[in-house]
């Protein structure tokens, strides 16, 4: 059975700068509606907040739910805002620290042994505005405490370029790798946000493909966006050959984790979007399933001038796309 | 007097999508704490969510506030979510065209004689969501009908290349000009958000510059970002040579209206925030007044090669910054 | 037949800053190039370069060849390197000018009816650099006097956001709009580049779509890129659904001229890179005949929740990927 | 002395896709050329192209020129337009890294200790095209031949996101420093590109002291652009702050080295070009002097709400811009 869950924040409200779209739900109110979802089996549950008032292991095992990850939310409260993990302030840092150990033993309770952390409000805006050493030092040290503290659990670490600070601690692929080498344990892995890769101005495939490089084990977000804002779309909708490569790259190098849609209902139902969000997804593993490596490869080694046009042929039919046979 | 003013929402709790700035401060208190701003001698007001339980006419009079504009929100309604100006019901359509009436109603009372609106949610995310002829038209007609109820109002228009919506129904400063002529009343005008034609991928100054060639009246927002989203920061902190060339072009062209900061203090102290940018603006405002069209039009006829050498070290000494002089 | 062309300078050599691709071709191997090129039946000819020593019309005949447009150079001579139609120096404008007008009498003579010109070399690079009212002033003349040489030749405008210059003086679909309106000739019209469309931040369905609601013929380039730069990939390989959505808001509008590829075949063999491009846009045109226009609207008709997943999977279907059925 | 150099490619004819700029000049008249501007006291020479028929040391010394680097083309030949360093043909991989064996032989041969090597033509376009890890892996390889030949030259490593390949194999800076941990020899540097650096999405000053951080030498290319392409412009004229950043950052690391202009004088003369680079660039050093280490620590520990605005005014004033007073 493929995993695929969807972040539950995502099935109650949510907001912009300016405006909330969908209704309030109660924790226990988005499991179940996740539950109800044609072909999601599971969640990634944000902790604290969708944790609270919920008996969790109990409410998912009756819903049939998988646990993909916890996901430690070291941001929205209003003392975090200046940052959590890169704070000057020792006892800022340390409350944080205290909530991903917090994550951990939940997600050792649920049995999904993962959690995921992405420290949005870690950065600067301005010049001269931050000691980016001693922020990356902070946030290193943050990082290895929580990782020692439970290490059958992984803390999977999710970078991204900018929001809600310009620019973060801990923006790319390359950076996250840099952190982990230098941390050093084994339990750190790193989630990999389709999105946030694109937003990044990474080659989504081409990251995920380094970050098997580096021995690393990936945690993926599916979602889409136009690469110039973490717009959260429905995967596919967009960058359609970069899900599919990535898919693909994913299924090469052995991935049967799960696959978490992180996208925003902002004017959806929600349970339509993940529902159609997962039928693409589907689709796309279905496509995927008939690129053979071999013949990739085969088309890669075609006279140079040949190649690209060979291989983007060969993708089209691989979709289910008819395109004329060439003459002889 | 320069009439410098700050869009009072600002004053109060802001927010993105994953953290809250600052109190929440009664429109009231938020008027209040303008007024004690160095600097400011104005506000803009958010039509209606700040106009709610107060006296505002009385209020505005007694902490001796000027009113740039009053800005009505066509967005924040949740029924607003998937477009007001542009939806495809009537209903809602009309009752959005029923609060900038009512937005200009308040201006007339105030004496500001403005209406500013930037319709946010008016727009698309996915290909083949929208019939855009039609929402350009629905647009169209909406701010003709607001527009025809009260000539003596300005009602400007603030453009913006996206969000809420990923691509907006009016983008750049071009569109906001066809639209206008379009509707051919002479009440309209266009709000000039430096930083939405900075994130518009403009040039501002030659946006400045346009719309004074097609004859319309600007209004201007002040601020700044990185050129890849409406980051809302502190005027010229990074684009400082942008801002000068539009605060030298608005001059040039007469401009002597208000500077409104449209700045987001989000981990700022918002007075502090607002009394700098007042301090920043005003000193470019003096090294704007040092820059002699005459001797500019000089330094451009210089031969070709010449020409931006020339500008630039004009430019740098005009705003105090010591360059060596050339040797002969 | 679907008229598709071919740019015949991509037949030959290429080159970017840094490096150099494919073979010098004379004017004349290049239209021999393209004429042996499956599903290319046109080409569009870069005056003067492409029609130096070469019977055209003869050649084009004897080819089999359609004309799909003259695309007057206006930058490539050195004199052109600081602007031409906008350049201070009349001489110099009045030299582009008369470039223009010669390809206007070559393409009468060639029976295409219409020149196209795109002004790269317009624009400028550093604040203060340049005096835009007056560079607005200057093209708008040149297009008008030229425009008004020829009535039964179409002029094409071109416009794109930067490249050679930073900003363009004719930057997106808005601004060549309102250029046209002011010259208000009738044979003015709009070279709507894909790939420029989406280099200017534009949703280019809409930007298609806003062009025929102000009563303009366009003329279409096909191709591709990242949105960050005009690339000129293979068209569909990227922005897949953004391809179909303008051929299918093409043919919804009547559009029954040429499609021709602005594509730049570095590192591939140029007759592979056509033949396949054409091949994959002929798919596209058969996937956007099976998308239609009152099914589309049901869809958009849906509650407001359900509308962009049902428009989804309807797209998905449309191109022959499978999509699950919906359990009832 | 402070050490401002050239790169001597940019003294000669330059081009980009669309036109030419500037004479032709042979290596020996660059050189002249590079001697006769004000404040620039050394070169960055390409090899081969400005190393062919000229007695390279001695016509330097004749100058009075230093050498900051010897800059490896690796791209230029048209049999590396498809990749050289991660080609798959293992002769033209073993051609390149000759041509950088090379430049080290000459780098030492002219005392400047240094080869700089950028790779813009590896890396790809169309999603399936490339096999990452291996394209990765002959990377390495290659510069670890070729840091290995000469133990006594710094192999310094150029990043870049793109340009000409869409997609870079050694994209940005963590890429970099991670390429250089992998092949663990002491001669790799990095070259740090103000313009590459902006133009990846960076903040440059973070970068600059990431690369500090993790032990590595930075050698410095100078210039400016709008963050959306290596525009190559001068260095201050857009982004003003982050170039005082830079200075700043670099001087207190204890950075002595070369600071080398990397700016494309398109539509400029070379020399005004470049000697008001180096006006420009002296008055950022004057400025960054003022900007005291000890009192921007006290600064950024300013209650929260008051860091941003008193960095904002502090640095404002250092660079002569005068700010009001703040009332008591």
């Amino acid at each position: 059975m493929t995993k695929i869950a969807v972040i539950a924040g995502f099935l109650g409200q949510t907001r912009d700068r300016f405006c909330l779209y969908n209704e309030v739900r109660s924790p226990k109110e988005k499991l179940e509606a996740a539950a109800e979802i044609e072909g999601i089996n599971g969640v990634e549950i944000i902790y604290p907040y969708d944790c609270q008032g919920i008996e969790l292991a109990e409410t998912l095992r009756r819903l049939g739910l998988g646990v993909a990850a916890v996901n430690v939310n070291v941001k929205g409260e209003p003392e975090f805002a200046f940052g959590s993990l890169t704070s000057p302030d020792p006892n800022l840092r340390a409350r944080a620290v205290a909530l991903i150990k917090e994550g951990m033993d939940l997600a050792r309770h649920l049995g999904c042994g993962r959690v995921t952390v992405c420290p949005l409000s870690d950065g600067h805006e301005y010049a001269f505005q931050g000691d980016y050493q001693e922020e990356w030092r902070r946030m290193r040290d943050a990082f290895a405490e929580a990782a020692a503290y439970a290490p059958d659990v992984t803390l999977s670490l999710e970078y991204k370029p900018s929001e809600t600070r310009v620019f973060s601690t801990l923006p790319n692929l390359s950076a996250v790798i840099l952190m982990i080498k230098e941390i050093g344990l084994p339990n750190l892995g790193v989630t990999f946000d389709i999105g946030h890769s694109l937003y990044a101005g990474e080659h989504p495939a081409q990251a995920l493909a380094m970050l098997y490089y580096h021995g690393l084990k990936p945690y993926i977000h599916v979602n889409d966006n136009y690469r110039n804002w973490d717009w959260d779309l429905i995967a596919g909708a967009i960058n359609f050959w970069d899900l599919l490569e990535v898919v693909w790259t994913a299924r090469h190098y052995g991935y049967d984790d799960w696959w978490t849609f992180d996208v925003m209902p902002a004017r959806m139902d929600p349970r339509s979007c993940f529902a159609t969000s997962a039928k693409l997804l589907k689709a796309i593993f279905a496509a995927a399933k008939r690129i053979d490596a071999k013949e990739l490869e085969r088309l890669r080694a075609a006279t140079r001038g040949e190649r690209v046009p060979r291989i983007l042929t060969y993708l089209w039919r691989a979709v289910g796309i008819e395109i004329a046979e060439e003459k002889e």
